[in-house]
């Protein structure tokens, strides 16, 4: 893999700027492992997702997918109480987040800024877009800190609960940094289905001038495959996605599962609720045995073991035991942390053997 | 439709340049029609993309994809006798031709160019990528006219067979012009499978510092709806795509299903062949009737009616008989003509009945 995905040095006729960019760095997709580096969900998508695949007429696959996702966004007001015009979706909110990054960073307002630490590839979208980035230091147990010096922002991108530390921000603490903000506030939701009751911005983000809600089929909705996000707020804000994107950017098979999934939110639910539970399970077992954790309400943990053992050791000997989990050591924030999705029962029993 | 996919004018937290992007128009989406406005394939794919599809594990999509598509680059690698390091694969060529209006116009040439008339979307890339457009008039008869004033861009785009004109220009004139202009020609090859043998330029590329080929499974390949494309070139340019697409593109059933397009090389030849036969079928019964039209070499006709008759209204007339052709009637060089893609035998009977 390494060889065939090195990427080459680019040629003089390339962009500077864009020759000058380090790529974000996914998690290693190995095979044959306990595979717990990337957040995926361990328990597959509804099956309602097979039956639309099977009820898919591959001859229908000649024409152009739906420009607009209609009907997933028809669905999604469903949902949430409020017109199609005030939902878009992406491929993966990947996408949106790439968007948000060109439509809010204003002339008035040039700059992102987002807490550090939070999901490394927002600094990698800043410099993509040519947008300058800011960056707001958690408190030391990744906390709250109240942003200062972001005045110059526009867009500020809020991960909640944040990645990697799964910290939660209470809607209330958002509402009020919003409403003293005079940017954009995205809050970043891919991992809020695991967080419980009243964790969704969603509700501020469709009252709010400035808060939009991005959302993703990748983890509560076990879709990581197909790349569909979305993102909710006022059509004002909703309408620069629209100009942006490209042309068709969710494809057929990309809609027509995202609606299967969202055809059956109570088995997202149900397996929401496992992965809450199994992680609540290990990481009281964590702490019992001397790591230190956040409070994760994502689907993973965030821990640093106990005193003399070092993190980057413990990925390397997790993964000859063949677990993989994420390591984020150029950071000093971070390097003395372990981030672990959370997996099966059965797969969680493995790590705390081998641990 | 019209009104849920109208965009909300923008809030002033928007950008203004891109509250000022006027979206690409695709053609409309109705049902109940003879589709002949937006080039799909009127052939469903190969059936080894049913097989595909039916193969496919719904759990599986639980997981990421490939971030860098790797069966495929190394399938086309195959197929045109190059290493996988010369192959990008892009969430629909849309992507690919968003990506190169960021990767090749660069501090020296800022601008991009193309011909005109061409593809309507490269106007609305350069605009939402702030890249200055610079158009080449092509002749009257929509043949090849030298590029002069393009000194100051870095990106060409070519479209071969142009659109919406289909004519064909041969890769030698490509290549002469490409050797002498100092930034990226990118061959836009949307339509080449159904030009006929040596029609391609992927073998130029392939030994040009300076020339990449774009193609799509959207049109051949009867893939529209999966959103897949790729773009061929050294390994110095092909790594800006790289560098700056979203980290999963592709999703896993759009790699599955190009792949298996390309397990089938044979159905994508013969459909091809029937298409463009019916093509030429086509446009001689019109010239006999009186329509002028180019040598189109593309899947679909580009067609002037005869003396007294109306573009636009040949188009309502059609539409009111249940038949959707394409009409650009806010450009001079466009408004006197019709695109009507190439559909079925059957289909193509009904639009010379209906004329």
């Amino acid at each position: 893999m390494g060889g065939m995905n090195a990427i080459a040095p680019c040629s003089p006729l390339v962009r500077r700027s864009v020759a000058a960019l380090a790529p974000y760095v996914p998690g290693q997709q190995l095979e044959n492992v306990i595979k717990l580096n990337t957040n995926e969900n361990p328990y597959p998508p509804s099956p309602a997702v097979g039956e639309a695949l099977r009820g898919c007429d591959p001859a229908a696959l000649r024409l152009y997918p739906n420009a607009n996702c209609d009907g997933l966004r028809a669905r999604l007001g469903e949902i949430f109480g409020c017109g199609p015009e005030c939902a878009f979706a992406g491929n993966g909110s990947d996408e949106i987040l790439r968007l948000a990054m060109s439509c809010f960073t204003t002339e008035e307002r040039p700059a992102a800024a987002a807490f550090h630490p939070t999901y490394s590839l927002y600094p990698v979208l800043a410099a993509a877009a040519g947008v300058p980035y800011r960056e707001v230091e958690l408190a030391e147990d990744f906390g709250w800190a109240e942003p200062e010096g972001v005045d110059g922002a526009g867009l500020f991108l809020l991960a909640n609960p944040n990645a990697p530390t799964g910290v939660l921000q209470p809607v209330e603490r958002i509402r009020a940094f919003a409403a003293r903000f005079g940017g954009v506030v995205l809050v970043d939701e891919a991992y809020v289905d695991f967080a419980g009751e009243g964790a969704s911005a969603a509700g501020l983000a469709l009252e709010s001038e400035n808060v939009l809600v991005c959302r993703t089929f990748s983890k509560s909705g076990a879709l990581a495959g197909m790349r569909v996000g979305y993102v909710l707020g006022n059509p004002g804000l909703i309408g620069a996605f629209q100009r942006l994107k490209d042309s068709y950017n969710v494809d057929r098979l990309a809609q027509a599962t995202a609606l299967a999934v969202l055809s059956d939110l109570p088995y997202l639910r149900e397996t929401a609720a496992r992965v809450a539970a199994t992680r609540d399970r290990v990481a009281a077992e964590l702490r019992r045995r001397g790591w230190r954790l956040t409070d994760s309400r994502a689907n993973f943990l965030w821990a640093k073991p106990p005193e003399g053992q070092s993190a980057g050791d413990i990925q390397r000997q997790l993964l000859e035991k063949g677990i993989l989990v994420r390591h984020f050591p150029a950071d000093p924030r971070t390097r003395d942390w372990l981030r672990i999705s959370v997996g099966t029962e059965e797969q969680m029993d493995a790590v705390l053997a081998a641990l």
